[in-house]
């Protein structure tokens, strides 16, 4: 830190993301990212659209928010894109957090909640998830808050029905309810249908997971026409050309061959459940997934042993240090023959280890 | 707005960016891109480094601070990269000012200071130019709060010489200044070579200008490392992958053909005295110019009338509508060709309101 650094900030501690090695890895099932590249005639189209890149890109994004206006039901008006969702919901901590609405969310969740929370220096309360690891409704119903709910939640994996969904949105008219579907697409129900019946409801996507552009960074938010206009006020107060020509262009192609999105969430459940039924098998304590990653534990090896073994095989999952899962690691869904590669490599460990059932 | 809008944001008035046409103009002179494109290895280059874009950038952005720190002969820890380097510059104003510490600026400027102030709610001082339009160095001296100046300055174009700078920084080594070096390359002296002196200089530049990068958005700040170090924490506070793989890619392709950017900006640079010397044949005042643009006003016609009877033929320049500027205009330098037609418009436009000398 230099003796420069703002004291508001003394004490805020950045966002970890999953280590991203430089040496080769072996099978790198660590941060969520989908195992199927973009389809060559996607690669292709953004290849011809490169140029003109010495040109500024459209700051109001239209293209973009259209096709995904159309893709959605919803209008241009209600849809903003992002550098990754991560910078659409720091607006919204930004934009609908302060003393007098502060921010709710589960003490399980995505990790960056709160870090955004920090920097934006606005107070929040974690909410614990029961026992089993799910979110109780109730617990968000009713709050004087802005409302963080990641649906499937992360790292659990686990998702809440719309309907659960739609009673704290019921319950809260008054501050805004943001429900982050990063993972939706590989089985969750998705609130975007409810836009137009709540305006306190912001739902933020990602192209990251499903849609195999986690290099990419775009990310986009859907709510009332209001809510979307107060996030512009903060973008166009920051980086009004947030997202490049180059990811637009490829944005725009992926979009067009949303079929193979849909074929590939399909193939990742499919391994995903596969994959569930082999660690199981093993003596796993599995979490119900709707998301492209698993959250597992086993009564015979501690999470970090585990990650530890299978990194030393070249193997990346991610551990997290923090109480009441740090038995768990999280488990990235890769191809069916990486997942394979995957179950044989946690057997030879948990015999090696003479633990297996 | 919408009924849940923070109310520490009700008073944010957005940055304002040059208007970008959705029909066809002959001429775009009014965002300070360049009229070259990265050449065809670059592009090449870049569409062959597409893929894997379904897996996460390198959140340190390691090669391509690596290449900037080789290119500027600085330590690779004492360079952060961003989207555009608007982003590095609204971190500073979060990281750096306070109320302990607050910004100063001159009064005409890039109109994006103020509204990084606002946005971070951090107070600002506007410190008028001179008569001439001129920065004087003496105003910078000894402020108690942290500095920021567009070097060369935006919209005037006129650059301070290094040694004027360094005065700054020895008079205020208790507080950040900040050069802002976006137009540096067209003809100014860069502070670049003063960063291993002056532990509170931090610079920014932008591939947007002189690397014909406007629609990639990739700039970056070289400082100390304690400095640079600050800039990571909000980085990673809010968007850790903040530059994409494509980017990045096309990045290191415009650093390694280097040599292109120098001729194109000696190129741009003729052109700009060219033109300017044909304004002032046809009777305006054009401020000396150290970067892409010239600042111009003309005593028998106002800026706003030219501005108009510019974009009735198709032509964009930009127009502030600000006080003592108000007469000026901005006018971008594109290519040979593209000013030759700008200027023989102008000179009609005078003609036909019988106005020309």
């Amino acid at each position: 830190m230099s003796r420069f650094f703002s004291s508001r900030f003394a004490e805020l501690t950045p966002y970890v993301p999953g280590e991203q090695p430089r040496e080769q890895v072996l099978l790198k099932l660590n941060t969520n990212e989908s195992p199927y590249e973009p389809s060559q005639s996607i690669l292709d189209w953004a290849a011809s659209h490169l140029r003109p890149c010495n040109l500024y890109s459209d700051p109001d994004n239209l293209a973009l928010r259209q096709a995904l206006a159309k893709r959605y039901g919803v209008n241009q008006d209600e849809v903003i894109v992002s550098n990754g969702s991560d910078e659409v919901l720091n607006w919204a901590f930004a934009a609908f957090c302060d003393e007098a609405s502060p921010a709710f969310f589960a003490d399980l969740t995505y990790g960056f909640y709160p870090v955004f929370a920090a920097a934006n220096r606005v107070p929040y309360t974690e909410l614990p998830l029961k026992e089993d690891f799910t979110i109780d409704p109730e617990d968000y119903c009713g709050l004087k808050g802005t409302v963080f709910i990641a649906n499937p939640n992360a790292p659990t994996g686990i998702a809440l029905p719309r309907k659960a969904i739609e009673r704290i949105l019921q319950s809260n008219t008054d501050h805004v309810v943001v429900i982050d579907e990063a993972y939706v697409d590989f089985g969750a129900e998705s609130c975007v249908p409810l836009i137009h019946d709540y305006p306190n409801l912001l739902v933020t996507q990602t192209f990251s997971k499903s849609r195999s552009f986690a290099g990419g960074r775009l990310g986009y938010g859907m709510g009332s026409r209001e809510i979307i206009s107060d996030l512009n006020t903060l973008r166009n107060s920051g980086n009004p050309y947030n997202v490049n020509n180059l990811t637009t262009a490829m944005g725009l192609a992926i979009l067009i061959e949303d079929d193979t999105t849909r074929v590939n969430c399909a193939a990742v459940a499919g391994c995903r459940d596969a994959t569930a039924d082999s660690l199981r098998k093993m003596g796993f304590e599995v979490l119900p997934s709707s998301t492209n990653f698993l959250f597992a534990r086993h009564p015979g090896i501690s999470g970090e042993a585990l990650y530890r073994a299978l990194k030393d095989r070249g193997i990346l999952i991610r551990h997290f240090d923090k109480p009441r899962i740090r038995d768990f690691n999280r488990i990235t869904i890769g191809s069916a023959e990486q997942m394979s590669q995957f179950v044989s490599a946690v057997e030879q460990i948990l015999q090696s280890a003479g633990r297996s059932d």
